[in-house]
């Protein structure tokens, strides 16, 4: 389905937090055919809108905000990679091999297979506060495959009431058969119909036992002249100067960056490019390494976060589980995971329209389970999301 | 209410591990008058049981293990410690000095109302499958104040289907308005009206800023002479050796252990004093040390898991969650975290009728919502049980 397009006037918001401007205590906000018309204190409602038929949503006195934009997943899979996460466990590391696992039973499931997989993980995004998600392909690794997956990915975006971005991430991996070079120009020369097939990102993950620079920049080089906006894996495993090539070539995001040292963040930030912190691969890839939004913070890059949804390192579609690691693994404060979730990722997908609620942004919005958004941090296990709202449509 | 008691036979069981002995596929399992009567393979079950009209519950195919045993949790406060979390996370170090904080406000409650709040939580760990679960006092500090807790404690009892123990914790913390001498003295006189009051442990906050190695070793003498088992926070903060006294005098339980060292870790295993592991303290305190599992279990030392639930430093009553953080903060393996969360916690405290499902355990299991329980580890931010059950009688 296209975004839903409605009515509607949110009532007893305890705390409103637009992520535009200062939080408002005692709020309401009006949507008006899917878009935020007037938001403010609620005692000043009824002097700024003309009463109407308008649907009304009861937030119950609690805590509002932004839908959550998960900017970086790895959401069309099939198979299992419990063998791996078991290895892992007891102490096998991790070289990103286990991609290949996935390849294969990923280019053995048939497309609706991939769609209802791909549907159910969607949809458990939006009942944890997701209403904008990014999805990556890279678990076809040849070029039909490749393709097939962004048709599902906008198969889904056809049934789920989310917004979708669809990334071409041919360059996920050099697939087991084949030599580097080859499927590199194999990628590069597929950038065009990944386009045409509803791309409008390209990514490639550059890291050791991934793809080096020279690779990265070829690619990344040509999918700007494909018109493809352009995002990287970067400082993940290893710092191979990565996230300073996603810089030099004006990425919207370079994106892990366990590794990121000061000098890669000074680069991101001159260039606009947003970090976006993954902190549930960090945890469970077991990494230990936890320095990063600090030093990201310190250099003033815009900060976003996802889950990297993805089933070896990260099968996660809950945001708010992200946004409390950020805070208690990344070290984020409260007030920095949140926009984090939203404003900052919407940035990381040069999306002005989502992860806000000033006027005219999308009406998409969550009513959190709880009355102070410092509760949606500390409570852990617990519910976050009583509704989520895209469009001004209730959708869960 | 005392534990249900009730006739069950759940079939359709993909994996049951019974934490007794090896993994059953494809079983089923009898719960008569509230106890395990027979399980094993479905197929057997016509020729080892009579036909009947007893209950059904059906899998569905998933996984089934023992209720979750919540082995240290300080589940009964009232207030918010909202301000001190965004402190921390601001970097603000935690010293314990918080704990008087949820006294004041606990202090000010009513006794219906926090019934109610513990009640509340209570629940909440029962949906995420915790039937047996352990509560301390401790937020009263004052002789009728920690009684009241005590009272508040069998009140939830007798509300809720949890196997409840109840545990004196009256050396949480100094009070602020008391000499520390004489708070112990009160301590130790109000151990046997502590365990008319129900209480079947006692246990010492010994740590930097808490008791000293002197104070605990007092109070815990004394309740034993009062005929009270033994609990301990040892190694937490700081090592001061609180650990080896769990040890010397023969506790249930040593409990945190962020810092235990091999010397700790071995007079535990000699003693057959259980280490309790709290990995959601670990992360929301942003120590960064999990190497504890480790060290224990090159020592031999039997490991539980709890949630540690308390309003300041693990605001949580999910044992999935535990149990997924175990794995992933501290290194446990998927059979040791799920053995640490059942059996382990149950030898913490000394309870031979729960954590496993041998013959003539009580009916205590729970249904998870995946097929192999590796992916209840695996995938974060999922509902992880399906159904809980308590004494053969589904209750969740």
């Amino acid at each position: 389905m296209s975004a839903p397009a409605g009515d509607l006037l949110v009532r007893g918001i305890g705390r409103l937090l637009p992520m535009t401007g200062p939080l408002v205590p005692a709020a309401a906000l009006l949507v008006r055919a899917g878009r935020v018309a007037w938001s403010g204190p609620e005692r000043e409602l009824a002097a700024a809108v003309a009463p109407g038929d308008t649907p009304e949503l009861d937030a119950g006195g609690a805590v509002v905000l932004p839908g959550f934009v998960d900017c970086h997943t790895h959401l069309v899979w099939a198979g299992s990679r419990r063998d791996e996460l078991a290895a892992r466990l007891a102490g096998t590391p991790y070289d990103g091999g286990g991609i290949r696992t996935t390849v294969a039973a990923t280019r053995a499931a048939g497309f609706d297979e991939l769609v209802e997989l791909t549907e159910a993980r969607a949809l458990a995004a939006l009942r944890t506060g997701t209403t904008t998600m990014e999805l990556k392909t890279g678990y076809g690794l040849e070029r039909a495959a490749e393709l097939r997956l962004l048709d599902v990915i906008a198969a889904v975006a056809d049934r789920v009431p989310v917004r979708i971005e669809a990334t071409y991430l041919g360059a996920h991996t050099v697939p087991a058969d084949r030599d580097r070079s080859d499927y590199v120009a194999e990628v590069i020369d597929t950038l065009p119909a990944a386009r045409a097939a509803g791309a409008r990102w390209c990514d490639v993950f550059c890291d050791t036992g991934a793809f080096p620079l020279v690779d990265a920049r070829r690619i990344l080089a040509a999918a700007g002249s494909a018109g493809l906006g352009l995002r990287l894996h970067a400082d993940q495993i290893n710092r191979i100067g990565a996230t300073e090539l996603a810089a030099e070539l004006g990425a919207a995001s370079a994106d892990h960056l366990d590794r990121v040292d000061p000098a890669g963040a000074r680069a991101l930030a001159a260039a606009g490019t947003a970090g976006v912190l993954l902190p549930t691969a960090t945890l469970t890839m077991r990494t230990g390494r936890w320095d990063q939004a600090a030093v990201l913070r310190d250099a003033g890059v815009v900060l976003a976060l996802g889950t990297d949804a993805n089933p070896g390192t990260s099968w996660c579609e809950s945001m708010p589980y992200v946004i409390q690691l950020g805070c208690f693994g990344l070290g984020l404060s409260v007030d920095e995971a949140l926009h984090a979730a939203t404003a900052g990722a919407a940035y990381a997908l040069r999306r002005a329209d989502v992860g806000h609620l000033g006027r005219s942004a999308a009406g998409d919005l969550v009513v959190l389970e709880v009355a102070h958004e410092a509760d949606l941090i500390g409570h852990l296990g617990a519910p976050a999301v009583r509704r989520t709202v895209v469009g001004g449509v209730p959708v869960g």
